[in-house]
């Protein structure tokens, strides 16, 4: 098995590390990068910016206890190499993971540059959020190795990866991304065509407007919307996906019984939902109503408390399956 | 302390338990009997159905673990007496929670016996998730004492109650519930106004619209759907609410900053949010896509399955408190 297959593959077995690019040291290339090398794989992190190394640091340092927590550590880390220059961190990398700022035209330039100097056999993986494949493909020499993985944030903690191809990418090129994902012990979802926010960002905006219309109009605070989710259905959510929950609640009908009897009810909710805008009005009640849920607790205290408070919840959740 | 302050405040101070009412013993009803049983509470529950027994007795079989698993049995769990009838199950109570079907009229019946024979400084908690409070109080002698108080099923093991009062509630009446709970361990939100669906199942409503849509529209499987969910999204909601997941993305500037540079990009995502009916070719898609997702297993695997994974994961977000 060649460097490349092994990477494709998730595996270290002789010595040899697969070797896997990261283009970018922002939050998601770091995260990225860190969770990589934390996973026993030899990494290369293209950035000319100064500040690339301390970023890519401080993303290892954050991400270790959490790696070690879910039991992802591996034996033998290694430490990501930071360079300037693509050419250099994409010589011999079976997986590229591109984590660049969201402008196509710049990613553009930068493919060039990869496909200049990777393996045509490579993997080019998009790490996009809101950019399509087929945008992100045109132009490519070999557009069928470019696929959309899109990781939730940060990526050395949540399992899941949004795999999406464009109309040029080969079934192959999908299959080994997945394998490569799950080798390395993440989960994936795999779109069948391109849609804006792809799936994450699609299902928490529609959960987000209705928190947004029921604190617009004066029914409950943000706190308590807020609390509505982190200790209602937040924990079964962890463990039951918004279909399955439906499939129980018909019984030993399943689906088609919930749907029999509560279709109907269902259908006179989805009606009543609200369509918010973010006037003047409703962000003054959202930034106030922030303010009072936290309580004065900074940005950095907050943050620490989810990642601190997210890890045992996974693990849970892990350990359950 | 009389009996019915002490059922208010969740007490159990001097070997006389405060004593709390169950109208009802379906799947709701059984479920709070055996939780405030399990509490230490005297319970009474009143429903003339000859399996009324049984349904209590198989629900406390199920709280048992998941109480002692979260922390929550009492050190002198009681058992709970079930009779046919309102007026010896009310009597003497401080609190009573009706858990009748979801009709109205049946309900305003139960009142009227509740009001015969109870204590008029008791609660009157009705557990419906459809009815409003307004409706439910028209009508009763003390419609002030009056709540809806809407658990997350099953009640022994999910934290959240929705507080609701009509137009006649008592802003007394409202602590009071709110502080019965919170005695007992659970979390309360408390609506500001009626809506119907009240919080958990109009944002449940919202965010399975989407997933409905996604679906419908052949981006995904109902299985990816429902995977985007518990791997990606439902274990952060576990410990962070929509609000402060988007007041985190804006940095140290918070909601603020999170609207100034992405508010539009929502509103955008919003504007392309789908709208699915139920019908004859959606509701196939989704038989037919639990089908899958489920691969054959039974209701009674997949409800066992979701209970005994959902315990850790409220065990986990709870001790990161």
């Amino acid at each position: 098995m060649n460097p490349i297959d092994r990477a494709r593959a998730g595996l270290a077995t002789d010595g040899a590390r697969p070797a896997v690019a990261v283009l970018g040291a922002g939050t998601i290339g770091a995260g990225w990068a860190a969770f990589f090398a934390l996973s026993g794989l030899e990494v290369r992190v293209a950035d000319p910016a100064p500040q690339a190394k301390a970023q890519v640091q401080a993303a290892l340092e954050r991400a270790l206890p959490a790696m070690h927590a879910l039991g992802l550590l591996a034996a033998n880390p290694a430490m990501p190499q930071v360079m300037p220059d693509i050419a250099g961190a994409v010589a011999g990398a079976g997986h590229i993971q591109e984590a660049l700022p969201e402008n196509l035209e710049l990613k553009h330039r930068a493919y060039r540059e990869v496909e200049a100097a990777a393996d045509p056999r490579a993997i080019l993986a998009s790490s996009s959020s809101g950019l399509q494949p087929s945008a992100l493909q045109a132009g490519m020499r070999h557009p069928e190795r470019l696929v959309v993985a899109h990781p939730n944030n940060p990526p050395y903690l949540m399992p899941l990866v949004e795999i999406v191809g464009g109309r040029l990418t080969s079934g192959q090129a999908l299959a080994e991304t997945e394998a490569f994902y799950q080798g390395l012990g993440k989960k994936t979802v795999r779109l069948r065509k391109e849609v804006t926010g792809h799936l994450v960002n699609r299902l928490q905006a529609a959960l987000w407007r209705e928190a947004v219309h029921l604190v617009a109009e004066g029914y409950a605070s943000v706190a308590d919307v807020d609390r509505t989710i982190t200790e209602g259905l937040g924990a079964r959510w962890a463990v039951c996906g918004p279909h399955e929950i439906f499939h129980l609640s018909g019984g030993p009908e399943g689906m088609a019984g919930f749907l029999d009897r509560l279709g109907p009810a269902l259908e006179s909710w989805w009606a009543d939902l609200g369509s918010p805008v973010l006037d003047a009005r409703t962000r003054a009640l959202l930034v106030e109503g922030m303010a009072e849920a936290t309580r004065g607790k900074s940005y950095a205290e907050l943050a620490a408390e989810r990642d601190r408070r997210v890890i045992p919840v996974l693990a849970a959740s892990k350990a359950g399956e």
